[in-house]
């Protein structure tokens, strides 16, 4: 424990650095270039840590178009020679040896690889490496070409925050407020409105937050979920986020409902830890409340209404309950609910895209974790929102510990959607 | 700085994790290798976890030859396919995308790199990979052929190690103990007898020890260098590690002396820290005593005695010398002191092996970071190895911040030993 | 610094006592009555800690008649026995020795400061019994018998709440929103309309917020005070709170200006703490910040409207200024600025009440701690508070630590209010 | 938790202040006097805390006479006034009122006390209180009208370090040094010899040490208490603390035994924390390790030699048993086991000092606690120590929580000791 607190310590080295300031002098890749090649060129890192900043920093007081130049710089100047690729790879297939493979691995990386590392010297690097590749993607739809260097930024990536390197911490009204304000920032399901709104996602006995963070970027989340403690399984989410909810005494609790995931950095796309998030506070939860049986989420269904909307075409039936919704009164959908949540079943189910999985992206995503498609509700997002996506539609995705490596195998291999009785009794009967 | 407190809760997470238990199941490749193919083929992280901890349990209860067994199942098993690389290099060389790049990526890496990320997820797995590959490291010479294997550690690791992610911390008498022990055990350079001998150097206010860490190894240093601060340069380590020194009031001293650097993982081989470590805690000494004007080491000169000897084969006047030192009388050497210090001035300056650097391994070390051959004592080191190994003789380096990296620079680029003048007088004119 | 996160360490124990849960079952002093004579008759502490939490938890429980009652009987039954005082008072004139001195004490201290003491060995007590305190002070006014109660609370919190157990801390956006949150509701000067007016005093480079805290008491401040850095001393509390305000750079202040101090606690009221928060924030500034060379307030002056409307009797001329200032236009205030500082300089120099000290309470507190009435100005508070209490004037304090204990003397002794040159000028000549 | 941490931050203050430098110029009581006569009429704290230094910084730098003359002063010259105190009991009889009660309270208290609240403004003074006082108690014997000013002392010390603001804390091997270096110094039963004993102490899982500290105090244990969990109840403290000792698994042990307990600090003698630290350390292991059944001591029993010697006078057979142990050899013991269980049995029971309590302390300190008296081993402590003050004898005080407050209650309202039925049946027959 004392070791821990000796070692939190440690990491004020790390957050006393502070963001850099933006280069104040005149700079172009005429500049930058020359610093970059002495970066790359130096033997050990004897004066890296201040080219670093230096080059971090000229990068930041860059335009629009100046970073373009950047990155074009890193893809064409940086590049591997594939040719020296070729060669290396002829060596090693004839000679294996740690010499040989070595002399592969380096030419088979992209110099901008190195450079990154080199530039991650830097005190806070991490952070505004990850900022920057943000604006890399930025730019990307108007110059594919940059794509190579994004590929590196992602393998590099993948590799910084492996999940051994993660920290995973419970979020509540004993945060720091800088914190606290980024998950305000981040949500990006249910939009946290202000303070009081966050306030009851995080203080009440029956609310839970956590989320995981690097030791390199303290002061930011890289994801978060959301929890609420219920008795059952509650079927809308405006019933769970309401100001006058009732808190539940944690002890009453027998299903925990994750019942929002945010990914917090732009510049990490790609790099997966919503899986392990999840896994994690299921584990977590378990521990601190045995009363808890029951781990599902009640998700949205962003596709829903697209689909219906396609469906309409070929089938008029849906046409009409399609206007009848239009009205987006409550008792349209009540008196059409065992229809609707049919055809959202049959939308989770039935409908395929790449590699056979299904269209929906949260359903692809947690049924690729190993979640099971437990139930599906009407009228449980009745915000402007919910209407708009899946007409007030959403959906519980139950995580069995026991059962999630079993599960993602099988819908990882032939993309088979694991359900409930309860929604396969959904289905319409053929 | 609340929020440095909070994220240092953060570590707690990391720390409780606690070491392995080694396995107490039967097992041998045929359990493991199973589990290694399934850990790998795993889409996403979903058993990841449970597997990795399954392996790294598994290995640590294995025998030496259950072990090399394993590795050699890395270095045959899970290597790359160089025909592979060849066609996705041919493939990217005709077609730049991020496609093919990524192609070419994971065709040039070894699969065992996956692996080593992959085992990486489990809680306080990164310790386990540094110390795997130290016992690597202890088979590599009967088994060369796994040197493949140990070449993807270190391509790993540097990348896991980047500087950006070591947080500097200092090292004194308010230190958690269980880390002061492994100080106390990782000493290499000077030998700390016990506590007592710690206390002398961590305690008083002119004294200084400063480590690097790693986020995901809190409790193992990995490399740390000891500070004396003094008036003037001190000429003896005995002067300044005996048990009667006077404490120096800290604004009276001018001169910081870097006296012991010890490297503490063997695991982290090739990883090189002490360059970074020192030019840090040069910064951060300036900083909190500005009286200081002056940073030399006070360092060993281990192969000074095997090269007179080799010497003394065609300079009958060394051999007379050489005799005269094995009384091991200091008498012996403060009557040839002059002679003495000039020889290991020539040593250091013209004795030359790979690339045309010194072969003397500290002054390799120092040189390459830019420091220059400061000053060389006679009777600096009366201990033992200190007349096993270079005569009592001890020399300085001095760090100038302002310089070094025009220093390493020359130094790297021919070889060229930078001296001070009093070095260059010591040299027999010819 | 490790020892420190060593110690923070402790404190989570206090901490993690939590709250008492308000006893359920029912009570009234018939049941609680031989408790509390229980607790005060155990030798030692053996059953203390139960006992203490027992009491609490049914004193939380209780409705406000039967905390009276319970008051009733501390005031009643646990008084002390004026005969045995004078009797031991007796004793020791005629032999003083520890044992007579020791039976003095005891005889003169009232029972019920001994319960407190015993009280407070419940885990968290000293929180629930400054919130008795707080509780009885409501009682006072109906029931004048119970401030010999009171006497024993502050005798005691007095002892308790020593400066030298005190802890100065910094509160910022780092602070967590627990802790914050309290700064929102106990700002009793300018109201802190929500987190983003929050936000705009703690977060900016030049604003400071510092609270003392009891280590036994850890999320609640004592008292707290806000502190803005500017080029100059400001004449108008709006221009430094208002939203759009530029940030100055740190190191171009020269002047702290402390525009805000909030006692937290009711329930410590008469334990003063103010004088000493201002000097050490101060001390702690100058070492930040070397470019601050004034130290001023910027403080309200509640009293001085109704001083002028008690003058309007007899003198005409401030009749008709307070009938043109009731428009609340800046201009009529503008218009008649000279004559509304002199009149406010006037009421602070020489409107005296008892023991000849000022009638405004804000000048009796900086002047008896050692400040200097600096300067006064006029539409320096436009709030509607503002107009009130005193016609939109302000003033400033001037705190010079040089002077301040001098400066204290002398208001101390005589009452003399020490003034700056330039608000002597303001004064009407004669 | 993050609420803790910034809590622990809190603390750093408090520990940066550091020790006092003694003052270095000349002093005497002349010098003194007055600042002290100044701290004490300075009305609030205006320039006390630079007082407070000033005067605690002189009394450092005193030699004994001189610290002997400021005693001497406070004891006659901030004595109370007993007069006084009549005149305002009287007036309080006649009228009770918080104002004829805060007189009298005035009066009642020596104008030291308010001395020793003041000088603690100072920062870090609390400590230096403690040890001001522990100079005091060396005075004491050739300078007994002191003890007046010792009974401020420990009215105050009483007041400061009452329970509710104690903290207890777990100390081990993450612990930093110069806590742990106070562990060893302050251990007074069964000495630490170095840091491998220690480290044999706090490290295995089968072992514990816990301390209570004082906020004001973060360096300074106040009390620790030592601790093995065994399987049944140990009968040699040889056992416990040897060498070759082998780690129970702690889900294997169902006794805890309290073999050390040490009182840290000579200047808080007389403020009993050991009872509380006991219980409160039973509830913790009993939480943390439920396999915990028992919870004993293993204690010496240090005057049963000098009774016995003492009862050798009129029992013959008691004085050959004396010859016979006068060997040291633990044939000796063995041979005599039963009887000489029989006679501590007796001494612990019958022999009886003040007020009816038995007349060993150890016995006093664990049944005033309310433990019983629970099993008398001989050859448990071989030590020199322990043939010297007991003949190897040493017992086991049971505590059972359910049971310690009746038990107390007994042992203190008649002296009863409560003993077990093994115990009991030691009892030589009459």
């Amino acid at each position: 424990m004392a070791t821990m607190t000796f070692f939190a310590d440690l990491m004020s080295t790390l957050f006393e650095r502070g963001p850099f300031r933006p280069s104040r002098k005149a700079f172009d890749m005429e500049s930058i270039g020359p610093e970059i090649d002495e970066l790359l060129s130096g033997v050990g890192e004897v004066s890296g840590v201040r080219l670093a900043r230096d080059i971090l920093s000229q990068y930041q007081a860059m335009d629009e178009a100046a970073k373009r130049a950047f990155f074009e710089h890193l893809a064409s100047r940086l590049d591997l020679d594939a040719d020296e690729v070729i060669k290396a790879a002829d060596a090693y297939r004839s000679d294996r040896s740690a010499k040989t493979l070595h002399r592969l691995t380096r030419a088979a990386e992209p110099r901008r690889q190195e450079l990154l590392r080199r530039l991650n010297q830097a005190p806070g690097a991490t952070d505004w490496l990850v900022r920057m590749r943000e604006e890399l993607l930025r730019l990307l739809p108007e110059s594919p070409e940059l794509d190579v260097v994004d590929a590196d930024f992602q393998h590099l990536f993948a590799s910084w925050f492996n999940r051994g390197f993660l920290v995973l911490r419970r979020i509540d009204w004993h945060t720091p407020a800088n914190i606290l304000e980024k998950i305000i920032e981040y949500e990006a399901v249910h939009a946290i409105n202000d303070w009081q709104d966050l306030r009851r996602r995080v203080l009440p006995s029956d609310r839970r937050c956590f989320a995981f963070f690097h030791p390199a970027m303290p002061e930011e989340p890289l994801i978060f979920v959301e929890v609420a403690l219920c008795r059952g399984i509650p079927n809308s989410i405006q019933d769970l986020l309401d100001d006058g909810h009732q808190t539940l005494p944690e002890h009453e609790a027998d299903t925990a409902v994750f019942y929002s995931i945010s990914n917090c950095q732009e510049g990490l796309k790609g790099i997966s830890f919503g899986n392990l998030l999840i896994k994690q506070v299921v584990e977590e939860l378990a521990a601190e409340v045995p009363s808890l049986k029951t781990f599902v989420t009640l998700s949205p269904v962003p596709g829903f209404n697209r689909w219906l909307r396609a469906q309409a075409e070929e089938r008029p039936e849906i046409e009409t309950l399609i206007e009848q919704l239009q009205s987006r009164e409550p008792e349209a959908v009540s008196e059409h609910g065992a229809v609707l949540r049919g055809l959202c079943a049959q939308y989770l189910i039935e409908a395929k895209g790449n590699y056979g999985r299904p269209i929906d992206p949260v359903a692809r995503f947690h049924l690729g974790n190993g979640a099971l498609l437990h139930d599906i509700h009407a009228l449980a997002d009745k915000s402007a929102n919910g209407w708009d996506q899946s007409s007030t539609v959403m959906v519980n995705y139950l995580y069995d510990l026991k059962q999630v490596s079993r599960n993602s195998e099988r819908f990882m291999s032939n993309g088979e959607v694991l359900t409930s009785k309860q929604v396969r009794q959904l289905l319409p009967r053929v």
